[in-house]
């Protein structure tokens, strides 16, 4: 089975480590070893450079929306060609912590940045790049927000408002429903359900990519 | 009279910062004294990080033409919000060392970037903002990089191949064209008559903004 690209998405506390170990655990379980792991932003030297730049910003200057979004995109390209696409030539499979659709929701939805310039970064900047298949662990922002509270120190990004990951989880949740290679996992369930289906949704998805 | 943001252009070594002193000279004379000066990529903190890492690169890894592109934006939208604007807002003028012409010159002309992608960064990043006059100092490449390279160590950019800059050069003169806001002075000529040359721009600029 050739090398494929699974992202794990959702916001912030959805889970998305512990889902990482539950789909390495199926993938292993279906002889599949050779598997590179990715996050975004970051993953490249510059890429981790730009993550400390959106994640952080700098002291006393305003990070705009569009400057974000701007950034966000340049650390995914390097991310591409520098890591995921050469990992996928040598036959590796890569599993990513957050990828394009991170963008769509967050800056697309959460900033509400104008969907011309998300279409335009998108077609233009990545080309025909896709995932396999996109895990999207959804939740209500509140839950969520609470968990990542309890690991420490929120980000620029952590901090934002309840309304601004309300229209994140939207676009998540619209997104999802538009494309089949995106399987909505109910991440507010108990942990041991969440990995349930998690495992279910891998085994039906390698069977049907067999 | 009204602040405005009068950009100098052109490729290294094409005499921008002499250029600049002449603007600055034919601005006081008009009694014109509260200036602000930028450079593009940079002017903010974090322009100035994403300038570093777009002329350095970073050790090691190959800086793609698209994150290249991105960076520009992040870094010209960010002086644009934090610096530019709010200093029209005070009355003051603006003097750029580059501007936005300087993207659709190398990534657009010089790294062949996609027009789509040119265009949307162009009208969905900045909107409606453009300079109020722009010089573009025009000389023949081989004579630019022959004087930067006498200034000291070349970064990425300025490493670039002869035809790379040739690229840039006829995108420059294709803008300028077509382009009322754009003047173009012929950079090659001796020093004292590029200087006449601008002063003389300046003049009737300045008689026909009053």
């Amino acid at each position: 089975m050739k090398g494929k690209f699974i992202v794990i998405e959702g916001l912030e506390g959805a889970g998305k480590t512990t889902a990482r170990d539950t789909v390495v655990a199926a993938l292993n379980a279906n002889g599949i070893q050779n598997i590179v792991f990715t996050r975004e932003p970051g993953g490249t030297p510059l890429a981790e450079k730009l993550r400390e730049l959106v994640k952080q910003g700098v002291e006393g200057e305003l990070l705009t929306d569009k400057a974000e979004v701007l950034m966000m995109y340049a650390s995914r390209i390097q991310l591409i060609d520098n890591v995921i696409k050469p990992a996928l030539g040598r036959g590796s499979w890569v599993v990513g912590d957050r990828h394009d659709l991170s963008s769509q929701a967050y800056q697309g939805g959460g900033r509400g940045i104008d969907n011309k310039l998300m279409t335009t970064l998108r077609d233009t900047v990545l080309g025909d790049f896709y995932p396999d298949l996109t895990l999207y662990l959804d939740l209500p922002p509140e839950i969520g927000l609470q968990r990542a509270r309890q690991r420490g120190e929120l980000d620029r990004i952590e901090k934002e408002s309840l309304s601004f990951f309300e229209r994140t989880r939207a676009r998540y949740l619209e997104l999802a429903a538009s494309d089949s290679s995106i399987i909505t996992i109910d991440a507010s369930q108990p942990l041991e359900l969440v990995t349930a289906d998690i495992r279910q949704a891998m085994k039906q998805w390698l069977e049907s990519n067999k």
